[in-house]
């Protein structure tokens, strides 16, 4: 793209317009409003809707034109036959930028909405640019600017960027990323793309210095070769993660009915994911493990994972999901298994690799031995520690509630000692706690660790095959990285 | 097996001994004393051990020889090497059933513990049927006996048999199970199964009443070849959930630590899977979603599905995860789609089917509408529903506080309705509302919602990969039924 500043005041608008303002809390444009006013935009809000004077203590324009101010981005969510017309006034008024998030437009199918689409696409070229139209919009904590339902998102920036065609995704992978320590320098819900599309963005933020890694979820692009070859560039700088969708033949379908996308050929997908750095995912989940585990883990974590686990049929699930995740689970050495047999009790336990550390209840000086053993042993790259917790989260078989608070704290400081002692990451695993209506004090207690995991810099995942599949994307991107270098 | 109320006493013992009862709380011996008075064991528990007189209230004994009355079952947790004179004593005592929760036998690997397993084998073989060793018992609510750890267990009964080589598969299947609403007839944890193993535990629940579905956890059958023609017949009759371990180089190799079992070949099981009608499941996740399923879905549940869902980017999700997990998402016909374009605003929605219902906020009657629609719909067996609670759950978008539980009650009534009018199975998708340790109010409001859907016999699930997979398991296991019959 020619000049990236252009995108500028899509994330950081000085002043904005919301074209379609509406007093009736049951619409878009009077949701909006409230949510970026409860988000805490601090430049002027202009609300323009011919109808009315005031709304929520702001005076209303009856067009962009009779702003009597400057105007940096038009947030638009009138009827889609009237887009064209306020973009016409947007750009008499000087306007830049807009984001369209009125739906009716290419993705109806049909012939009225595919020829107001191309409309909009004509207007972009005159000299404004456009996000969406059907779609959510921006999210850029640092610009003050939330996209459509995301009054309540954090106000807080992070390294993480997310670029995605469907604006539910937008606000979903937000609400998933917030409990797991996530936080957004830019989240783009583009729609349609009739102007500003994956390509761009992407460019945009291989070169922004508050974005460290990028998602995507994308269904078909808009230019797809020149994404291709940006994909290709930018993952060898930072981590691209892809949701690429509609790749079953039901799911080409309904990209098409969403946002009137060509999802592609397999094929095409699989050669991208083959030769450079970017990593593929299949679900919001998988995503945001895979963000988490990118944020937290360093260029250091490889594929032979030493997995510290309580009771022996965790330690085989874990080695089959090792072993599906293309983890290596490598027997330990003669002397660290010597090392580990004393300090475990001779039955119930095991020290090959998977070490089964035995009985559920675990003592912070036996668990950290245990974790010391395995990190220190040569050939392991990266520590799982999975069920450490158990008794806590189950309730049964601990200590007397007031050991409770001091042994949590003393278990849970040792992933981090042992990491900064040898250098190597450490993952943990840790369950839900109770999926009762009466177990919330136990999710709750999850919740706490969990936390303090994050603060420490050590990520945490509530089932091992989560985890497991986070650390090989991990360990997949340092590999191509280096390969590719 | 010759004579299956042989096993009778394990699963309904009349009296029972504790061998090893321990007055330390840190001891197994102790705990589990403790645990079956907490799960109200009904019948007299006479404690073993030569050192103390008294135990929790109940007078000890210093062998079993000295207790006065009949003992139904021994429960043995003395050191490994003890035990072969603990089972003697119970044979000349006439006890007729053991469970052994020691470790220490043939899963360490060594010369000593395989020729003490021998010695149990050789014991059990002179009249007194054993689980274990190396295990955590039986849990039987109906028959007042629970396992290891297992104090708080649900005391109801319900109709899933869980059989496993894992004690700590046990706990964890039981933990997520309960918030699941899955009610258990008989749970065994057999361990190394030097006598009772999976075939006969098999038979015996194929022929058990108070089974209607029967979960199993393997690493290696004891006896290969019996087991592969039961899981054949069985699961013609009553649904079998098998997740093998160990099919992994990794994997095989914990199993050998763990529960001295060779893991087989994956041809073997493959073979199993594709013949008969026994289900194969992954991971303990999803045991706990096909056996919900299971209990919860009608025999016409079949894979051509209709999916109601908010929002383009989950509808294209939803179809590809269906395509991957083998069921059919068909377009509606054109009079469907008529209907459902009288119901549905004409933008931002989609009526072929994923149907988008758009905008997150679902009002009743329109969710009501859409339902119906799709459930009359020639060519579609199963409706799955996602999102309809999205604005719920967030706490976003959604009417005043005060309008929310009559909201709630109404969209939720709709699912056993539409159910009800078609005859068509209905599956719900309901997420977490937030994973925050602030947001602990939504997960409470999830909770109570899911356990309206399973009080009123609607399956629900976190996510729509778990409710799409578990539906192509029911799926498939009548498919197959009908095609074997």
């Amino acid at each position: 793209m020619d000049n990236l500043d252009e995108l500028e005041p899509l994330f950081y608008p000085r002043s904005l317009a919301v074209v379609g303002a509406s007093t009736s809390e049951t619409k878009f444009g009077g949701r909006f409003l409230q949510a970026l006013i409860n988000f805490g935009y601090r430049g002027p809000i202009y609300p323009v809707n011919p109808k009315g004077s005031e709304i929520l203590g702001l005076k209303m324009y009856p067009g962009v034109r009779e702003i009597p101010e400057p105007v940096e981005l038009a947030d638009i969510m009138v009827p889609a036959h009237l887009v064209p017309q306020v973009l016409e006034e947007c750009l008499a008024k000087g306007i830049r930028a807009a984001q369209i998030f009125t739906s009716g437009f290419a993705e109806t199918g049909e012939e009225q909405g595919r020829r107001l689409e191309e409309e909009l696409r004509a207007l972009a070229k005159r000299g404004i640019r456009i996000v969406g139209p059907n779609c959510f919009g921006v999210y850029c904590p640092e610009g003050g600017h939330t996209l459509l339902p995301g009054g309540d998102f954090p106000q807080e920036s992070g390294p993480v960027a997310f670029i995605t065609q469907s604006g539910g995704h937008a606000v979903e992978f937000a609400r998933l990323a917030r409990g797991m320590g996530i936080r957004f320098s830019k989240v783009v819900s583009y729609g349609n793309a009739c102007d500003v599309n994956e390509s761009d963005l992407l460019e945009y933020l291989a070169r922004d210095s508050k974005t460290r890694i990028i998602a995507v979820y994308l269904e078909g692009p808009r230019q797809g070769r020149r994404f291709l070859r940006l994909v290709g560039e930018v993952a060898r700088e930072k981590p691209v993660l892809i949701w690429k969708a509609g790749l079953t033949s039901t799911g080409a379908r309904a990209v098409y009915s969403h946002t009137a996308s060509l999802a592609g050929e397999e094929a095409v997908w699989e050669a991208l994911f083959r030769q450079t750095a970017a990593l593929r995912v299949k679900n919001l989940e998988e995503l945001a493990d895979a963000t988490v585990a990118l944020l937290r883990l360093p260029p250091n974590t490889g594929r032979r994972v030493g997995v510290v686990g309580g009771g022996g049929g965790i330690s085989v699930a874990v080695a089959d999901a090792c072993d599906r995740a293309g983890l290596e689970v490598p027997p330990l050495s003669h002397d660290v298994q010597e090392r580990l047999r004393g300090i475990l009790p001779p039955a119930g336990t095991a020290v090959r690799n998977p070490v089964d550390i035995g009985a559920p209840i675990v003592f912070p000086t036996v668990f950290e031995g245990v974790m010391e053993a395995v990190a220190c042993a040569d050939g392991i790259d990266t520590i799982i520690a999975t069920q450490a917790m158990y008794h806590v989260l189950a309730g049964v078989l601990g200590p007397p509630p007031e050991q409770m608070p001091a042994l949590i704290r003393a278990l849970v400081e040792v992933a981090p000692k042992v990491r900064d002692r040898s250098g190597k990451p450490v993952v943990i695993v840790l369950p839900v706690g109770g999926d009762e209506l009466d177990k919330l004090e136990a999710e709750k207690g999850r919740r706490e660790i969990r936390d303090s995991y994050l603060e420490m810099g050590v990520p945490c995942f509530p089932t091992l095959e989560r985890a497991v599949r986070a650390v090989a994307h991990v360990a997949r991107y340092y590999e191509k990285v280096a390969e590719l270098s």
